[in-house]
């Protein structure tokens, strides 16, 4: 499948390598390719900069937002919540329309600091924020409550024997991630329902980062015991 | 150790049954004793009058707010979260100071229907408030996160092998409350810190929300893997 995942950090590049590893066609997208390339230094998490991981992913082609949904099948958003209308918008909404998007993002806000706020919360979310804004995307959350490494690699904790979420209104769209996460190893995954279903999702953040600070690794999950 | 159980709904009498078969001494609070003895009709879940409940469980004994903490040792919050700040100002600060508090409530506001909205998120929590209201009372938020089968009997689902949150600003508090949990049969009882840690054990709700219509049942439960 020609999969666009918007957002070069550590989720967007950790997705783009197990897709392209699972022989998708994978193309990263990004606001500015010339700005992506010539950084130098690592990230604020001490990721290395893009240039140097993306000679190591020779699979993984880089291109504008636009370019990178053009011709894409399915869009993976993995940028920083408070971006991703813009990424999506500057993808443009002719290159979204009818599209299936894995929405991976949270609504965080670090501008007070850590740990961050919610941008919203409870009566709306991200999720259903970018489905309003693009009605003719159709949107599925998932991914967004696991670190990057154990979205793509189940395994890592507890045999895998863990939970994760898709909500979103196009049932389709759902089938077509949960199989996507299936490739990935994810052997329980919950529908939630419509995009509604999101705000739960985006909801766990909160103690996702405070069970984070407790176990002082990202390495954990949540299974939903039934 | 003597109890004290405020609501008379099913979180507390379940609760204050099986701490009373564990051998401590039970007393339920109610804002109005006469009031609720004199309720024939089951409640809005189908659940049996309080009087009718009382008669099966002497052991068991009931008294205002304010009289069912005078004694006590240890209190439940199990109050609804939109009342448990008048039920705690009715039994009177005098009678909450140095005691630890297991504060089981949730912000729930149920006036606009179902789904209920949270009427507090993300930058407080309900426990938070508790705690600001009473500052001589050793908030420990705790047993938010699960419906009340389990919150007494964990092993009804997946063998018990799921967890439980305590975050309060009192370690001996939460020690206490820890032990309680265990005596229950919580096996995984996770220290999420100060009583902050409130904010994401309550935004816990609208996924458990959520899940209970998804799965068709309010037994299920949270596990951290790891």
């Amino acid at each position: 499948m020609k999969i666009a995942v918007l957002g070069t950090g550590v989720v967007g590049r950790t997705l783009a390598e197990r897709l392209a590893r699972l022989g998708h066609e994978v193309r990263i997208g990004t606001r500015d390719v010339a700005a992506t390339l010539a950084r130098t230094a690592p990230d604020g998490m001490g990721n290395p900069p893009y240039a140097q991981w993306a000679r190591q992913h020779p699979d993984v082609a880089l291109g504008t937002f636009a370019e990178a949904t053009a011709d894409a099948e399915l869009v993976v958003n993995a940028t920083h919540g408070q971006a991703s209308i813009a990424a999506l918008t500057a993808a443009g909404a002719q290159h979204l329309a009818g599209k299936v998007l894995l929405d991976t993002a949270n609504p965080l806000d670090f501008s007070q600091g850590f740990p961050p706020r919610l941008f919203v919360a409870d009566t709306d979310s991200l999720g259903e924020q970018i489905q309003a804004a693009f009605p003719e995307l159709r949107v599925v959350k998932a991914l967004n409550t696991l670190t990057a490494e154990l979205m793509v690699d189940p395994k890592a904790v507890g045999a895998g024997e863990h939970s994760v979420f898709v909500a979103g209104n196009d049932g389709e769209a759902k089938a077509t991630v949960t199989a996507l996460l299936e490739s990935f190893g994810h052997t329980d995954v919950i529908d939630l329902g419509d995009i509604s279903g999101a705000r739960g999702t985006e909801m766990l953040l909160p103690i996702w980062l405070r069970l984070m600070g407790t176990l002082d690794t990202p390495m954990f999950q949540f299974r939903i015991v039934r």
